[in-house]
């Protein structure tokens, strides 16, 4: 057997000369792509035919075969995506200060490619496009990991990326995908601080936790989204009960669906059995607290791990809270820092709950399902971050980057 | 004995108020510490002599001495650096963004306190009073852990700051000094990432390496700084002379001192013999390469590891290098992306070394010693990161903050 290479040197020496490619490769390459994408459907379908087929062999759930399979259509969004990206400011490059100090120094703050960004990730073979997409436009090397039930699909996409690379004269290892492989060796590239500036781990609290565990190198946690609608004594209960059914309804098994909704014990009476009829319209299980129960007809009763709990599915949690305090000290203990909605009319009820709740996307009167990198316009994401440091909330291109100070003097000397 | 109390969730508990406290009342409290810390020096600095005498005992060696060792003098310097800080604009509130989207979200982006730092560091004891500044004027509750040897020092200090908060009706835990303990201790706080946002480490490489091993928590390095000059075939000499001396000696042990020079062969052997004239009369051993070597009469060689090292001392590390590709190439070997100089006139050579190198400071035609908050306009700064994400380069009051969404709508759904 022969040794393997080292991907991550591999991965820091292509991210250099990345580093300082024109905007006009970088969108060639990708415009390049889009079209490759579609020219070569019949051979990426065809792959992915294999990958589903084997799939359904091994009793994969049917949630993970709906994220598997790619489709014309699917292909024609990742092409748009693509020319999504093309159409965005490049980050690299742009001076985010610039200034004089008093010792004649001229100062900048330019912004800079990361480096080399690792991501680990699950089926969706998708992700492995967009995510090369984001990070080759901020002029970074990536080293992607997907789910191994998405190989031959990603080894389809992974290898036409390489052959655009190639006519461009770029190097291949500006995408390194990283086949099956063992924990042993994961944990290892995970302590490549040397050569890879950032690990953003996708996928359930497992892999989170083991990233946590495992790894020297800075890490961007997409976790989980335990989403709460606060319903306030003075919302709008028509609309309040469209938002909450939108929230847990429009895409239950994303990060942003809602997952608790707490209503004000003044209104609990009126509102809880329209609430319900909405809900159970939509096919939605209500997990109630003891408060709210008695109010409705077709829930039952929530158990303690129902509150603080990421279902991605058509269940709720539904708690009555005395006040906005109360609702404010449920979320603190239980959410995720994720998306916080309070539906109200109330400023003092509005300013309370920016002021209490501590999460990457505070919203006002509408649809948790916002918190959303192109919904809240940066274009384009590449994961929620639910860590604090460097992106709270969606991560678009410039999250990609970070900023240099570039100084230009005439021999000072201190 | 009794339970330890919980101080990771004291501070947490803390730093929910903190988020919200007014400009005014923060700008109070920080003038308030900069009064007592006058009144009440002397008994400060009876605490700071005890722990003096307890370090000679112990035959500390002479510049942990120096750093531990607290005078009216330099009681004063922290008093006015807090007056700095107060002076300094709040970050907390500011809005970075703020745009309607096609869904007519109003969408901002706005400063928020990250919530819960905490700070390892070693001797000195005005880091408590600094860091406490920082954190606190960017609305965050601290965890501090400073070195044993300035233990009454920091006891004293923190008492001073304690009385003050208490005065204002605030929460003690917006400070908690954590005192002498143990690995053990230290691991387990280090596992906090429920209650604990960010920890700075800021110490020498094993204490780095222990909280990168240890922590599930973000970090931000604050590391060694191995900070090379280039001086080009084209750069003015005797302006290229002055610079390579004050960067080496006006403070050589701090991170942006130079540790190695490397000189275009072009001009070595006209440039070496006056710059080894200049270093050596202040006072600095030289360290060449093979090449450097002959051309100089005071030097020794220099083995395989004094490149890539952190002297923190008088002693230079020298090379000849065949052009400025050749020395981006040994910076990117041995530099630890702090801080890198190149001296040139030469637009093409400023360029290229733009372009190579990789390192949170470049800067033309000026000294190393440049790369620090105050010089580059920061205002003030808790340290100088070379990890890339977050923060890069030294870290001001708005480095201890983070952005989340505030999302207003009209009951949109999605």
């Amino acid at each position: 057997m022969s040794e393997r290479p080292d991907i991550a040197r591999l991965a820091r020496d292509a991210s250099r000369p990345l580093a300082s490619l024109s905007t006009a490769m970088k969108n060639a390459v990708l415009e390049e792509i889009a079209i490759e994408l579609i020219a070569h459907a019949p051979e990426i379908l065809e792959a992915n035919a294999q990958d589903l087929e084997a799939a359904r062999q091994s009793e994969v759930e049917p949630a993970k075969l709906r994220r598997l399979e790619l489709t014309e259509a699917s292909l024609a969004r990742l092409a748009n995506g693509l020319r999504q990206v093309v159409a965005l400011p490049d980050p690299v490059g742009q001076i985010t200060e610039e200034r004089t100090v008093p010792s004649g120094l001229k100062v900048r703050r330019v912004r800079v490619p990361l480096g080399v960004i690792m991501m680990i990730y699950e089926a969706r073979p998708g992700v492995t496009v967009d995510a090369f997409a984001l990070c080759f436009k901020a002029g970074n090397a990536c080293i992607l990991k997907g789910g191994r039930e998405a190989a031959r699909s990603n080894a389809a996409l992974v290898s036409l990326v390489h052959r655009v690379l190639d006519r461009h004269g770029l190097d291949r290892a500006a995408l390194t995908f990283v086949p099956l492989f063992d924990e042993g060796e994961l944990k290892s590239l995970l302590q490549r601080s040397d050569s890879i500036d950032l690990v953003i781990p996708r996928g359930g609290e497992r892999l989170i936790r083991f990233v946590a565990a495992n790894s020297t190198i800075p890490t961007l946690n997409h976790a989980k989204g335990v989403c709460h609608i606060v319903v306030d004594e003075s919302a709008d209960q028509a609309a309040a009960i469209e938002v909450c059914r939108n929230s847990k309804t429009s895409a239950p098994a994303t990060c942003n669906a809602a997952e608790c909704i707490l209503v004000h014990e003044r209104i609990a009476s009126e509102f809880l059995p329209k609430l319900e009829d909405a809900l159970v319209a939509a096919g939605v299980e209500i997990r109630a607290d003891s408060d709210a129960l008695p109010r409705m007809k077709h829930a039952r009763l929530a158990e303690d791990a129902d509150f603080g709990r990421e279902f991605l599915d058509l269940i709720v949690a539904i708690k009555v809270v005395s006040d906005v305090a109360g609702a404010i000290f449920h979320i603190n203990r239980f959410g995720s820092r994720h998306t916080e909605v309070i539906l109200s009319a109330s400023q003092e009820s509005i300013n309370a709950f920016h002021a209490g709740v501590d999460a990457s996307c505070v919203i006002v009167n509408a649809s948790t399902r916002f918190n959303d990198g192109f919904e809240l316009g940066l274009g384009a994401e590449i994961g929620i971050s639910t860590s604090k440091l460097h992106a709270y909330g969606p991560m678009g291109l410039e999250d990609l980057t970070t900023r240099r100070f570039e100084v230009s003097g005439n021999f000072q000397t201190r």
